[in-house]
């Protein structure tokens, strides 16, 4: 397994778990669960595979439909003992986020898309999915709320991986640098925001 | 006309006269109308096609476009009559669900998709037409309401349409299976729910 | 540059110059104006590709996006100065409007698509960027509104163009009957609607 793939799957995994939670606070069923954890998981990835005119990537490969399935059902049997299933939200997807971010910079990088579609590929994958759960689950989108910068550290995070890469640094520098400034930027920006 | 066609028709004229009557509800022009109707019946079906990478059927059959506007026609002339545009709503979104379910499921398993891929596309085409209709038009979407069981109807009918078929019994068995299996739960969680 | 590509140009810089007003009423930083510009300028146009089966416009050619984000920066150090946001967006929407809808009309005629999906690449072209930028900005979608003829306005313009063309006139006056076709309307509506 490439690290692309595995920062794919990470991603999903963890964007799953924060529409799973948006699931939870609107207390549905288990598949409603399911529903909000595939389309928060992978809808980003989803919008940057049509327009990069390629096959989603859960078409080809079952496992992402299972991994969002999953994170479905842990969420399903615990979410209940949270004491705040908004916090937790806020936190997983800042985390999701950073690694969204990577993914889809790093996809479109491999695929040799010039610069400035790297960096909205990068933010393509990184807001779309978080912003579908908002629109469906009828929350204001994060995209949209004062002081959260959001987009900002999306870009900031796409910018990172350009610099890095142009530097001449092997992967998954690139990865891990990207990650690291949409995540501190997130988690800052969510601190004192 | 295949029995895969008849479906499809039939589904994309029970949404368009459920986003026509959020049209009414909305008090719109006639041309507004049109507009909700299509966007209902044609919705789930264009981003099925989109996902499988196919042209979207009404481009290629403008039969689906017409079919739309005539649906808006009829409720344009008679909504005024309905005592409750709203339970109708409900009704037929419900009897368009089970159709369009089948509807995809079909297609899906017409052009040789594997079993997940199958059950995900029943669920696109059945859930997402009524799902764009409720975030345009300013209504808290089908599948977010507790007690609902939405997606988990179409799921199940999905999952009969598959089940039908790997016990070999003949088109349209698994079709009215399908449809019968999602109308029965939706009408249940709507009576009951 | 032809002709279609100074109307798809302007109508980009019009939405993305309301996107970045709706930005501007939610108070968002700079990188949040230009994710509302580029989603507003660049929404319809990029549904109108996927849907036409063509890579979205602005993957090709960067000026895109580089023209949504100057039309953000000229909004978020001038539009402080503005009485009434609102107001702004209302009338430069309309401008916008009917310069999208003779872009998609004359794009889907060139490519020689039927008269059906002339017309409706016109209204797609025209409505949904402004959709998007007021779903995800949560406000009540201007083609909800009533008394606001939205839809119709695109309809009667898209209309124009293909009447034009059938007289056989030759450009730009077919983009020019559909423009003003949709202006006088959308401006009336406003006027007295």
């Amino acid at each position: 397994m490439t690290a692309l793939a595995v920062l794919d799957y990470t991603s999903v995994v963890i964007f799953a778990l924060t529409g799973a939670l948006v699931a939870s606070r609107a207390q549905l069923d288990v598949v409603g669960f399911c529903f909000f954890a595939c389309l928060t998981g992978l809808g980003g990835g989803t919008i940057r595979d049509v327009l990069l005119n390629r096959a989603p990537i859960w078409m080809g490969d079952p496992t992402y439909l299972a991994l969002c399935c999953a994170a479905a059902l842990i969420v399903f049997f615990t979410a209940h003992r949270l004491e705040s299933r908004f916090k937790a939200i806020l936190w997983l997807d800042a985390l999701a986020l950073s690694v969204a971010v990577a993914a889809g910079a790093g996809l479109a990088s491999s695929l040799g898309q010039p610069l400035p579609i790297v960096l909205v590929m990068g933010i393509v994958t990184g807001c779309v999915g978080g912003l579908m759960r908002d629109v469906v689950g009828n929350e204001v989108p994060f995209v949209l709320r004062q002081g959260e910068l959001y987009v900002t550290c999306a870009l900031a995070g796409s910018g990172a991986w350009v610099a890095v890469q142009a530097l001449g640094l092997p992967a998954p520098l690139p990865a891990l640098a990207c990650a690291a400034v949409t995540f501190a930027l997130r988690a800052g920006s969510m601190a004192f925001g």
